[in-house]
């Protein structure tokens, strides 16, 4: 007798949960990795997350989720084409294949490589000496070619390895969106550099001590809706979210006591990942129905708290007075005016991780740009810093003076992460898009009363209904549309921006 | 072509390797549940550390490993009896049978029923209601009659129980040892009652800030040789000590800032665990050889350094001028003397965890002997009570008012734990004959001047190599005889005690 639909549908979640269940013990491992790990313990915990890598991809490859797979959709499957079954038979088919389609062979070569590379790249920023780490990135564009002509694309190779971090999406939109955005972002950054109002950035290095930063951003953090209860913050050198299950997500933050920005933007960024992670339904725990719907959706998760409403003034008339309690000596003399324009500078950077909301944008536009030309040979890798240092210049009004503050500044590309950059950018454009729905859904002016009273449950609720709930039920774009009434456009981002600084820096 | 000895070999180790690079996997796992886990992670967490579960047992019962065994037992092998190859194959047979002897069936009741037994042992003992408990206790002694059966043994049942606890140790040799002990102990324990100096318990409990109690723990800690670049202390309800891996060993404790000793000797305690942990030879991780012995051997290295050493008159001759500049309110009008009398109370009470050195092995005594009787039938679990209050009567002359103070009290055999407590007295016994040895083979008298100096270090490198590098190579008996020359023996554990109290107390 041939098992049935519901047979072959059961195992293959009860294979699928497995596969997670084990990854959320990676994640674990992780976590601990990146906040308590006794220093001599490195090699050993290599060790362990080698060993979960390889029963994790041998659990997603076994052949007999390849075969519930062709069964199932070889039937008509019993729901609608976002149910339940439809959607997790489809999602889990797209990861399914790429992890049969790369040849182990490659994953190997990649782990090896990109593990070596990770430690060149560090030395070679160290010593501000390209050349050293180019035939690394040589081999790992080599590397990333191959597998996108493994995973298979329509139009560009960049399609293959974009759709491992924002599935469904194209390089062809993006580079739309993108254009459309640089066009008006540029003009914006240069129109801020001569506004008459300069804001005066000494109050965020005044003597802000640990311990009250830490309990500051808890309070934060807790109101906007992180449910500490099913979570927790502990401190690291490089701030990550880590959902690893049903009431646990952790997140993380590093403190300096002379500056408070980087602290608490930090968590309220990190908390934005956390509320998503922890408004996911439990329910579908494991599945494509119960996982994030792309990396830039997550990102406009963090984005929307730390930015949209993090950086905005009716949340300060409700913590600012808090947090001059807190620091009292530091801001007695600081009006909310003040520290709106200091939060709120916008000043053309060398360095991606320090840019401003405006600015930030453009150094992802250019780092796009660059991988598109890069894996399809239209740039060679010796030529990098030289075509990075021209469009920095035509983005920003900047030349690196050197490539540790040019190409050699971020890690990704090292570990062989090409097409994840543009997942920020699309984080930016979608918290905006999403916000404005949530304005028109909620009322602007009943939801800025909300954040005046230290009230974000009803923005919460909303986004837990609109973003969370649905998980992978719709690709981002479909999520968009469905949500906000149109596809991702760069209006609302640009009419955000516009909106809130020209008033601030008095112009327009 | 059959595969050769080497090959053999060589598949069996990785395969072993692979299981215990998993079960430290649940082993991080369960340190931060113990720590750091959320309050609403812990039914996912249930469900993670059950799936690790699930795996390791299929690796450690894969047929292959019982292949590999045949072939190398039929085969002499190349090295000494005590050689690495032929202590892993032996010890790795001890292993594999007991995990394949056992059925799936039995392991997964008493799964089950040790799990709910746990709760209800719990509630039973908050509302001192034996009767609860009851009809819990019987199924797993009937589940752990079964166990012993499927295990086999020789002589008595209680000999397969303790085997996974204590290879090779016999519930005879442990009887008479045991008995020889109480003999001795009871009448001296009745003495120090009546002895003319009187212990000042109240400087014990002054105002100890948690904060520097940590600081002077750990100081202490890193001061006997335990290695905080390869392991961290933190603080959980019911402190443990977990050794992850190489470079990797993490203690615990719990602090009561008006109580001296708990956090202070169970740091020291925690930490002879781990220094025992942290001197296993990383070479052979994950295999017999770079195990711990026994757990009687283990206990005797967390007893040795909180009693043999931690509770010694030279340690404090170097640490109590240090404690009085730590607490200086506190201890400016406490002398040595009243502090080592202090440290040093002995005083029968009924709750085994908050017992002396002296008092603590006779309530070791009373379980081991009330779970022979229930084990063979000799005691019912409806008598349980009575039996336990008749003998606390004879061993320690105090009667239980109540059974929550009485047989409640434990958790282990709720848990299925049967045979795991006589492991506490041996390692009291081990430790007091190997520190006997200790001072014959590195001079007394030195190493008492290394301790007044604050030095571990001789003392630490001759457990490393007499007790720790070994491994499993030896059973506990064998290592005990090899480094000290005789079987387990009560006196040394005896005259230790009579030494330390009788001028103490000023008696004998």
């Amino acid at each position: 007798m041939q098992p049935t639909i519901d047979a072959h549908y059961s195992d293959l979640i009860a294979r699928i949960r497995d596969a997670a269940i084990l990854g959320s013990c990676a994640g674990v491992l992780g976590w601990d990795e990146r906040t308590y790990l006794p220093r001599k313990a490195a090699a050993y915990r290599g060790e362990q997350m080698a060993l979960l890598a390889r029963l994790s991809h041998e659990m997603w490859t076994d052949p007999k989720i390849g075969e519930h797979l062709d069964a199932l959709e070889s039937a008509p499957l019993p729901d609608a084409p976002d149910g339940t079954m439809t959607v997790n038979v489809r999602e889990i088919r797209r990861l399914y294949n790429r992890a049969v389609k790369l040849p182990k062979s490659l994953v190997e070569e990649l782990a090896r490589v990109t593990t070596q590379a990770q430690q060149e790249w560090r030395e070679a920023r160290a010593a501000n000496d390209f050349a050293r780490f180019r035939p690394w990135l040589e081999k790992i564009v080599a590397l990333k070619q191959q597998e996108a002509e493994a995973v298979g694309y329509n139009d560009h190779p960049y399609n293959a390895l974009l759709d491992e971090y924002e599935p469904n999406a194209t390089a062809a939109e993006i580079r739309q969106v993108f254009a459309e955005l640089a066009r008006e972002l540029t003009p914006l950054v240069s129109a801020l550099a001569e506004a008459p109002h300069r804001p005066n950035t000494e109050i965020l290095h005044r003597d802000y001590p640990i311990d009250r930063q830490r309990l500051f951003g808890e309070q934060a953090a807790a109101a906007i809706g992180f449910d500490f209860q099913a979570g927790r913050l502990d401190t690291t050198t490089h701030p990550f979210c880590s959902g690893i299950g049903p009431g646990d997500c952790r997140i993380t933050t590093r403190y300096n006591p002379e500056s408070f920005n980087e602290a608490f933007f930090g968590i309220l960024h990190e908390a934005g990942h956390g509320i998503y992670e922890q408004g996911l339904d439990p329910e579908h725990f494991g599945t494509p129905c119960g996982s994030y719907c792309s990396l830039g959706i997550h990102e406009s998760q963090s984005r929307l708290w730390e930015n949209q409403v993090g950086r905005s003034r009716p949340f300060w008339e409700h913590f600012f007075p808090r947090l001059q309690q807190t620091f009292p000596t530091n801001l007695a003399d600081v009006s909310l005016d003040d520290w709106l324009l200091a939060i709120n500078e916008v000043r053309p950077s060398f360095i991606r991780v320090e840019a401003d909301e405006a600015t930030y944008n453009l150094h992802i536009i250019l780092r796009f740009e660059l991988e598109l030309d890069l894996l399809d040979g239209n740039l060679k890798v010796a030529d990098l810093p030289a075509a990075w240092n021209e469009r920095f210049q035509k983005l920003l009004g900047l030349t690196p003076p050197n490539d540790a503050l040019g190409c050699l500044q971020d890690i990704h590309w090292s570990g062989g992460g090409i097409g994840y950059f543009p997942t920020y950018t699309l984080g930016n454009l979608y918290a905006a898009q999403l916000m404005e729905a949530a304005r028109r859904d909620l009322g602007e002016s009943d939801l800025e009363a909300d954040f005046r009273r230290g009230d974000f449950s009803r923005l919460k609720s909303w986004l837990n209904d609109k973003v969370h709930r649905p998980g992978r039920r719709w690709s981002a774009q479909e999520l968009c549309r469905r949500v906000t009434g149109e596809h991702l456009r760069p209006q609302p981002l640009l009419h955000y921006l516009k909106r809130k600084y020209e008033p601030l820096y008095g112009i327009g």
